[in-house]
């Protein structure tokens, strides 16, 4: 393999694919990238952890001699970050070496062949279905920080996708929150499999969409397999393994019938929350909400840190009372809140708490109450 | 005690103290800031750990009543860094609390008596000279990255401040390089004992210094004791302990027969042994410098990572030969030469190099070789 591309072009590249990677890694090849030199012009790069793999085609200035070599992806990146800006960079396969050369520096890299680099065996993917790259990132941002971190449930891991007769739902729990969003069915999802995105699936994703953002996103899937294809003919394919796992029916924890309706302006609710939450320690996570007509009170009592009080401007008009939240569960979601008004939609002080815009909102979150 | 205050005056005057005040703290009082209102307008606002004590004096909007006590440095830093810009601060002291309201926020935090608060003794300070912040600020800039953070060499964990007949020289060192810097002995800093200002003290001076670059700083010390006055009537004094030790006679590691003189680019040398030095692992942080007419190569090679080596042009006239250096060390050097020169005199392989932007500069450095 020979081959001289752009050093601007390797390197954002290789910023994409260098985070599949894990730093440390039992298996020697699972630590390296793949490059692929073909046709006159034609550069494939390639890294994979065994469940997440992610392929980008670059043009390359000149493919000299096609083939195929694999060579230690975070050493490639901290190389290409370090040459010079504007610099052509050459890479050369020769006597289990890979040559870098640019500029005045040369780079000679250890390698392992190609044939050792393990892929990711996709099977038939039979849905397929486009929608529009803003979009699938709307769906990941509004959703993405309610994922469950515990291993222990591993099926809360990941952003649940499943279809209904004409929606595609998005949705996230780790058992104290749920965030859920919703689209029209694209053509092509009817008969979509439930499916369990990994967290480490959706942040690679979103970082690739964040570049495309105008374009749209092709996504092919089987029960057990996904594919992103984002980008056109130059461009990154993503492919993933699904959790093999049951996703609980969240749709029984959304309140239907919760009567008491709050309004108020998102952003003084989120920074007053913030700050009464100052007083909080690591026991006392829990902010106090007191329910009174068009105002809330929220607050805080620490044994170490004393009291903190903050009264906030509200519409509500039910009867008086009072619920806990914790401070950084109603923060993130509040976070999410665009607009100038969010709507609670209460029960009393032990049933869960839904949470939106408006009735019109795509997003939807459900907050489970602290015994304050 | 209660006063009123601009948010924003608090802010910047609780973001200057409470680096003062370490995170954990076995004795209670150590964790919290002294405030003491005087006047009808006069705010004062103490930090200490015992070796290093800042005091800042700020402009209250009111003080109605005058008085002292003691809260907790960072929940207050904290709490004025979460309310609202533009905001006015009340703060009041009554029960054993501080109450501190703004806006609709009301906050109350326990205290402790202001008479537990420690005061360093500062003892008479018989030499006092002004230098301008700036200078005083380039003086550890130069110098500060080579201080040691060995702790059983405990005198070299500070920058080393002396006078000579004419100049006042400031000096740090880890055994592996060192850096000084040297101006005109100010009036009024004859007589100067030899003194050793530790890393912290250092590090919150500089972070001082930046917001007064354009004033003169009034430093009044003792053999044991030294303190900072900066920004004028309404200030900051910063006193710290001295290190009790003897910084080493320096002088004797500066070599005067260097006979090898090469000039480089600063810059396009750094940025090559940063390039080679990605090579490098923790074992093998050493980059080999081979030294022939008007050219430089730069090398590192590595059992896990390959090889690398880039030319740099140089102006050289001696002998060939080879040596070794710390890449981080010469890196942190390189990162302090102003200008398109710098100097390297070289004796061989095994003798301490000079390195300096020329003979007309205040600072010098000093690097050890390493064996490659």
């Amino acid at each position: 393999m020979k081959a001289t591309i752009e050093r601007s072009t390797l390197l954002r590249c290789l910023s994409h694919v260098q985070s599949v990677v894990e730093r440390r890694n039992t298996i020697p090849i699972l630590s390296n990238v793949l490059i692929e030199a073909s046709g006159t012009s034609s550069l494939r790069i390639m890294a994979t952890d065994l469940d997440l793999q992610v392929v980008e085609t670059l043009n390359a200035n000149h493919v000299e001699q096609p083939g195929a070599i694999t060579v230690s992806a975070h050493l490639l990146f901290d190389i290409a970050r370090k040459l010079p800006d504007g610099s052509e960079v050459s890479l050369a396969a020769a006597d289990n070496r890979l040559v870098v050369k640019a500029d005045r520096s040369r780079f000679q890299l250890p390698t392992l062949p190609r044939d050792d680099f393990p892929m990711i065996a996709e099977g038939e993917l039979p849905t397929s279905f486009e929608i529009p790259a803003a979009t699938l990132a709307q769906m990941i941002d509004r959703t993405r920080f309610a994922i469950s971190t515990e291993e222990t449930r591993y099926y809360l891991n990941g952003i649940f996708f499943h279809v209904t007769e004409d929606e595609l739902k998005a949705a996230a729990t780790d058992g104290h929150r749920l965030a859920r969003f919703t689209i029209a069915r694209p053509d092509g999802a009817d008969g979509m499999p439930d499916v369990i995105v990994p967290r480490k699936c959706v942040a690679e994703l979103r970082k690739l969409l964040e570049e495309s953002l105008d374009s749209n996103v092709l996504i092919d899937m089987s029960a057990s397999k996904v594919r992103f294809t984002l980008g056109g003919e130059i461009g990154v394919v993503l492919t993933s393994k699904l959790i093999d796992g049951t996703f609980p029916d969240y749709t029984r924890v959304i309140p239907t019938g919760n009567d008491k309706l709050l309004t108020l302006d998102p952003r003084a609710f989120f920074e007053g929350v913030d700050r009464v939450a100052t007083i909080a320690t690591e026991k006392t996570r829990a902010v106090k909400m007191a329910l009174d007509t068009d105002r809330i009170t929220l607050s805080v009592t620490s044994p170490d840190n004393g009291t903190a009080a903050e009264e906030v401007p509200a519409g509500y008009g039910a009867d008086s009372f009072e619920i806990g939240f914790n401070a950084n569960y109603l923060k993130d979601i509040l976070g999410q809140i665009d607009g100038d008004s969010v709507e609670l939609h209460l029960a009393d002080a032990g049933a869960p708490t839904l949470i939106r815009q408006n009735d019109k909102s795509p997003a939807l979150y459900v907050l489970m109450p602290m015994r304050v």
